[in-house]
């Protein structure tokens, strides 16, 4: 049972989506916001990052780890703060040796509501459509469990094709 | 003895210095380059910078850690490459229980050279002099130094200053 870590990275708050994927069918596991204290120094706030998401790994052990990927920041300042803290969950991720996966923030629209222009309402909707949700996820949680559901169907996708080849491959012979 | 750990990072090259710092007299201790293989992902290059500084912190074990501030980035897609870089280091410091100074790039040459707006040769030309090497060290080498040389600088000036305090205190009593 393939277990992915969605996150979406942010130097005031971070969110975290757990989910399974076994043959295309998804499960919620857990989600939720690393908030960093803004009275905290950058490096505190950095390891406030780095723990939060190995305790995360150590919980819930995922073999899969996506992030989204920033394809503009408003300012070259703003753009610094996300980059460190983008650095911080990919080293979490590395030290302990799981796969990373980026995502632009488009395509994971894309994946998940169909269309990379939707707004982060549409976004919640599908996550607690997709997942079965009771409720909405906060705003933070339900993007990386966007970017989780992403890579789950890109990986579903992959598996797909390589099966399609496979059997195209077997009425060749 | 206390050791510093300079770092200046960058998403291709990451220098570090490692200097020790004994009542205002610095020392030499090591210094390189720390280089990133652009084939790589970006996930493997920042565990690079984690790993590398890692090693180099269980290696010299620093008790203080150095690290340039960024001013200005040129662009915000270079801003967020830095920024993942300089996460990375400082992760590695905090993972290792490091205090974290960050210095702005200004403040390092005034400290070193003297004057805010000198250039990386008269950087390079200061750092081996003031830590009598035998010849300049390479450029981000150099740099991380400075860094380290700005550090042992303001933390000596604050002794210096606490001292002066306490001498006034004995005089008022």
């Amino acid at each position: 049972m393939p277990i992915i870590l969605g996150i979406d990275p942010g130097s005031r708050k971070t969110g975290f989506g757990v989910i399974s994927s076994v043959s295309g069918k998804v499960e919620y596991i857990a989600s939720g916001v690393i908030r960093m204290d803004n009275a905290h120094s950058l490096a505190e706030r950095l390891k406030t990052i780095f723990s939060s998401v190995s305790d995360i790994i150590n919980l819930h052990m995922p073999q899969e780890f996506a992030i989204e990927n920033v394809f503009m920041a408003k300012s070259a300042g703003s753009a610094l703060k996300l980059g460190q803290a983008r650095g911080a969950a990919i080293v979490a991720a590395v030290h302990h040796d799981l796969p990373v996966s980026e995502y632009e923030a488009r395509k994971v629209k894309q994946s998940v509501v169909g269309t990379g222009a939707a707004d982060k309402l549409q976004v919640q909707h599908m996550v607690k459509s997709l997942l079965s949700l009771s409720m909405s996820p906060q705003e933070d949680a339900a993007d990386a469990l966007a970017v989780a559901l992403c890579h789950a169907n890109t990986q579903q996708h992959l598996i797909r094709t390589a099966s399609a080849r496979h059997f195209r491959r077997g009425r060749l012979v």
